[in-house]
């Protein structure tokens, strides 16, 4: 299986991963990273898998790739109000991996990794020989008992979002064999940001303090804002209403939603928003929205937990059902 | 790609992985784990990524899949000196993956986190359409500043390993389509020996302390020992000298090696042991010895880190070259 061509394994973790590991990953030489987490701190710990042509195009830029595996888990301590502490890599390279497209990703890993201050602590690299294959486990801190359940939301709480919904699920139609008739009804902005936004989550991190400061509950947005919204009223014992007409979306999607149920569903249920889903209290919703309109991550309040029952709003504010409220990963 | 008679994957989480979650699992209904980490402790973090048919046989039973991928990173945690905290997994199932299985892998891994004290704490599930991909990061601890590095040996530390080595190595031999020649001469029972060592790995657990208190340096044994030694030798800066005749082998193999060089290297340089390879001061070797044996766990002298150099002796004290000295991931 070896190639004079490429790096070992262990040439590739010196010449490209150990530059962008931090002081944990003692030079990503031993056997396991080692962290010492700060004080009074509890670890928030989460851990995504991504698989090549499920999560992700195989031709997509090797440096989105990268990102998008750390983003996605970035997303989900940003939405338990968490401080990034580094993460571990796990790499499935398939036959015929190429050491110029191992140089981008490592690249696009670094910048992130600085970026979100969440240095490589260690990982593991293998073949994986049909699939790239991705796993990252990133490890987080907040002051002991500060995390953000997805189970404490109260009726009454107002439901929240940061940034705008939908624009992943709408990027990643756009980019199947059959692209949907509704993209002839948008503009090129607004297709645009949707690629975007499939390739490359925002997590909403800049928000971290502010969920711990006004959350009662919240949830990163992964497998559609609905079938989310619904597991975090379940988790909590509630039910919920959304407002479709509240929701934020890409500029025209709404006015092209109204004749096509099949974009608003795509918006609502889709995946890959990595956005939060916060339950407010209503006396902390006036500084919760100010302290993410200073940070520069404006939130929108979509909706309201109930008692009970799951409803949601259409356009025309009628009642709306979905064939599905989220996407099922088998 | 839903499958009426199959779980969905939340379904799925609650019967079979929910019940064998540590509280720091939350129930398995959050989108992060939480754990404490022990005051005054220092965590230890390592990442192991099992591809089937690289790593395992796709048809190994699904309870052995499960325990060795959760061992294999016990390993790395055992030879840190560290205690287990905790692991997440990624599970990446394969098309056509039926529940039955999936009912034995959690029981097996819920045997296996229970016996080493190592809840699960979260992680993730996806498709993997071609093979089961599975990715565990465990988690362990240490009093602060007390992990086993494997870049602090010094000349003159004595080399030991923990059990017997190259057992796994002939197991997987024996299973390849060709079977070694070297078989035919192997009692029965080293021959079973050798092919449970391959399904399951004994990590060196109960002598976590032991290594705190007497190694200066020490790796987990999963490439091959002598190309291991040579990483732990390289990353202390040291040379290193092994005697193949100290080396603990099944019964008969020792024999069976000396007219067939093939099996002698398939031992000394065949992957999957999951022993401990330690480098003990020589003040501290009787504590050490003593300490393993009432701990059920002997550990055998090899060796020798030296100056400089590779210095490998065969079964009758010749120098010893190897083709490859360790186990290469590509």
């Amino acid at each position: 299986m070896s190639d004079a061509s490429r790096p070992g394994e262990f040439d590739l973790i010196a010449r490209y991963f150990a530059p962008i590991a931090g002081p944990g990953g003692l030079g990503l030489v031993d056997d396991a990273a080692l962290l010492a987490p700060p004080a009074g701190c509890d670890l928030v710990l989460t851990k995504d898998l991504l698989v090549a042509g499920v999560h992700f195009f195989p031709d997509d830029p090797p440096e989105a790739i990268a990102r998008k595996a750390l983003r996605v888990n970035l997303s989900d301590l940003a939405a338990k109000g968490a401080e990034p502490l580094g993460f571990l890599l796990g790499l499935g390279l398939p036959q015929g991996w190429r050491e110029g497209w191992l140089a981008a990703f490592a690249r696009g890993l670094g910048a992130d990794a600085a970026a979100y201050a969440c240095p490589l602590l260690g990982g593991d690299t293998v073949s994986s020989p049909e699939r790239l294959v991705l796993s990252i486990t990133a490890l987080g801190g907040v002051p002991k008992g500060a995390m953000v359940r997805r189970t404490t939301g109260r009726p009454g709480d107002l439901l929240y979002v940061t940034g705008t919904i939908g624009a992943a699920a709408m990027g990643l139609a756009l980019r199947l064999p059959h692209p949907p008739e509704w993209a002839a009804a948008l503009p090129a902005a607004t297709l645009a940001a949707a690629r975007a936004g499939y390739l490359l989550p925002d997590p909403a991190m800049p928000l971290a303090q502010a969920l711990r400061d006004h959350a009662r509950a919240a949830m990163d947005i992964s497998d559609g804002l609905i079938g989310d919204a619904m597991k975090l009223a379940g988790a909590s014992g509630t039910g919920l209403e959304i407002d479709a007409r509240l929701v934020p979306m890409l500029p025209g999607v709404a006015d092209a939603a109204r004749p096509c149920p099949a974009l608003l569903a795509c918006c609502l249920t889709g995946g890959d928003d990595y956005q939060v889903l916060a339950a407010i209290p209503p006396d902390g919703c006036g500084a919760f929205e100010e302290t993410a309109r200073k940070a520069g991550r404006p939130v929108t309040r979509i909706g309201t937990l109930t008692v009970r029952g799951t409803r949601i709003l259409g356009l025309d504010g009628e009642t709306l059902t979905f064939d599905r409220a989220s996407y099922g990963h088998f």
